[in-house]
């Protein structure tokens, strides 16, 4: 993947120098907002795997190469407006997490305290007034705004470089009402809560389409294509495959939630459990424990436990682990990867592939990295 | 005003249309998320007094005149261009609300409860699992951050429709930038309150400046300048006026803040003072109290009440008047006042008024409206 895939480097250059920039306007206002500027700051720079600027920068050469475009060599993961584009997608997954935190009362994120709870021990360390706690929330809400609001201004940067605006826009709008549309369809499935395992499926599965599949590979591909003014099969493709493999990614996901290794996830083992997450894994042990009536206790025992502070953790992955949810969850990534990866094998009207072969491959790497992936 | 002041029919036909297409955005991915919706819409198309695009229309005048254009008539507070930037600047507003009650912990806003509150309201009501209050911060959390990516794509919207993103994108940046970092300094000075009156003033200044006067009037006057392709001279004269109009408007705030009447303000009486608010207002009526010996008590008194739970508001209110804070503030209002007005009476280098008569009347009239308000 190397003449072709995003030169990661050159995105983290793009993102710290972007950083550095805004950070030192907070600290011309006044030199106070330099540590809370730092604590955005780091969280940017030090984490993640990059995935959505990847696929942006798949869904730009596969736009390219079907204009018939070269896409290797001087194309090699460096164009400057791209690179702003991926920079602003950092941002709003950055906003996205942080805010996540909040909500989801997580305590930690890729190994470090959440930025909350960072904050929060930030005043205990100074020795403020006032409630710690309701403090590092407070700036933690402020902090993720900023991300948000950089991370539209880095997308408007990219799309007046690349002189796409009119046509990057929409997609743009349509990616940040769906995650955040999706986000808020997680508060209000897990809240009102159904029992019905069927019901609990399929609001688990529109809540990683949404929350998760569009926003880490769909839309990501659709802004790439649409900036380098890809023609509509090429484009439709990009969604179908990126739809299947975003809402695979969201199943390895709820796997690692629950089985993951802690040392390599950066979370606690079993945390979608103990803060009650409705994924489909759990709404398949439901079904499964369900449909035996011997095993009432169990399912008990699974709703009592999920969500609340005082659950056996190990108890519950034992009681997930003994019903046939993981090997159900697996058939289904690998079924979503075979129907995303033949999308993008569909021929244009002239017969011709509308994803060269050399982006296709990538592609598939990428998908098969993302839904294989153990963090 | 009427023919050359904001349409704000025309605004709020604006809103209405742009807030349904994104309502039905939402439903349209699942009929459950119309409810939240609706607290949005109803939240930005209920309230305010539009501030903020009236003073964007009159930098848009004022640029357009000092171009030599016509400004009367076919102007008349129509253009759709900026009509879509003036809903996105109240789409901000309304994001910025919504996080800073949850922030203050507000119960009310404009006469209602703030929108944490009537979503936790809301959850109750339904009877729903789980801790209503936090789901009401959580919602009113993503709420706020859709009402910020809508505010961009608005922003966007109009500046690609009056072909002016590049010019214009650099004032929002700026003016979103200023507002977050006028909030964390307004959250980081009430946490480390320094107890010296002179500091504290200083640090009341400094928030009002950024967290409401560029944002309430000088970026929406600059933006609408630049939008118009405004000259220098005349852009300058907007940004000292917008400044100074600014700041007496947030001085006004804090008055109304502690001596407003709720039935006018929409907010309990002394709300600033229950919250602990580091005004102008209060830093001038401790520097008054510690100038004076015999007044120690009273110093005491208000130091221990302020954002209190258990404030006697009525009794901090006495003290409060008891000072000559008010009179002072009043005194700075009447300046500030005058120093803005003063800016829009500067010439050009060809001896030409940089902002044209029938534009500046429109400008005095609506800050001594600003300046001078009882809600």
């Amino acid at each position: 993947m190397n003449e072709a895939g995003l030169d990661t480097t050159a995105l983290q250059d793009t993102l710290g120098r972007e950083l550095a920039a805004r950070r030192a306007q907070l600290v011309e206002i006044d030199p106070r907002l330099g540590p809370p500027a730092d604590r955005l700051v780091g969280f940017v720079l030090d984490g993640g795997k990059r995935i959505r600027p990847r696929f942006l920068w798949l869904g730009w050469l596969a736009g390219r190469a079907a204009r018939g475009e070269q896409v290797s060599g001087d194309t090699a993961g460096t164009e400057a407006g791209v690179l702003l584009l991926g920079a602003a997608l950092e941002l709003l997954q950055a906003s996205a997490l942080i805010h996540d935190d909040v909500i989801d009362r997580s305590d930690r994120r890729r190994g470090a305290p959440a930025t909350h709870r960072a904050l929060a021990a930030d005043h205990v360390a100074a020795g403020w007034v006032g409630d710690a706690d309701h403090f590092g929330v407070s700036a933690a809400i402020l902090l993720g705004d900023l991300a948000l609001m950089w991370a539209d201004d880095l997308f408007t940067a990219g799309a007046v470089a690349l002189d796409v605006v009119a046509e990057a826009a929409p997609v743009w709008a349509t990616m940040r009402t769906e995650v955040t549309a999706g986000q808020l369809l997680d508060l209000f499935t897990t809240t009102a809560a159904t029992a019905d395992p069927a019901a609990q499926e399929a609001d688990a599965m529109l809540v990683d389409r949404y929350k998760t599949a569009a926003y880490t590979v769909q839309r990501p591909l659709h802004l790439g294509a649409v900036a380098a003014g890809a023609p509509a099969g090429t484009v439709d493709a990009l969604l179908a495959f990126g739809s299947d493999v975003g809402v695979a990614f969201q199943l390895r996901d709820d796997e690692l939630g629950v089985f993951g290794d802690p040392a390599v996830t950066g979370k606690p083992a079993g945390d979608d459990l103990v803060e009650g997450k409705r994924t489909v894994l759990l709404a398949l042990a439901r079904a499964d424990l369900a449909a035996d009536p011997q095993r009432g206790a169990e399912l008990d025992e699974l709703d009592r436990g999920i969500g609340s502070p005082a659950a056996d953790v190990e108890r519950l992955t034992a009681v997930l682990a003994g019903t046939s949810a993981s090997r159900q969850v697996e058939d289904r990534i690998s079924a979503l990867l075979a129907s995303g990866l033949a999308a993008l094998d569909r021929v244009g009207p002239d017969g011709s592939a509308v994803v060269v072969d050399g982006v296709r491959a990538h592609l598939e790497q990428l998908a098969r990295r993302a839904t294989a992936r153990r963090s």
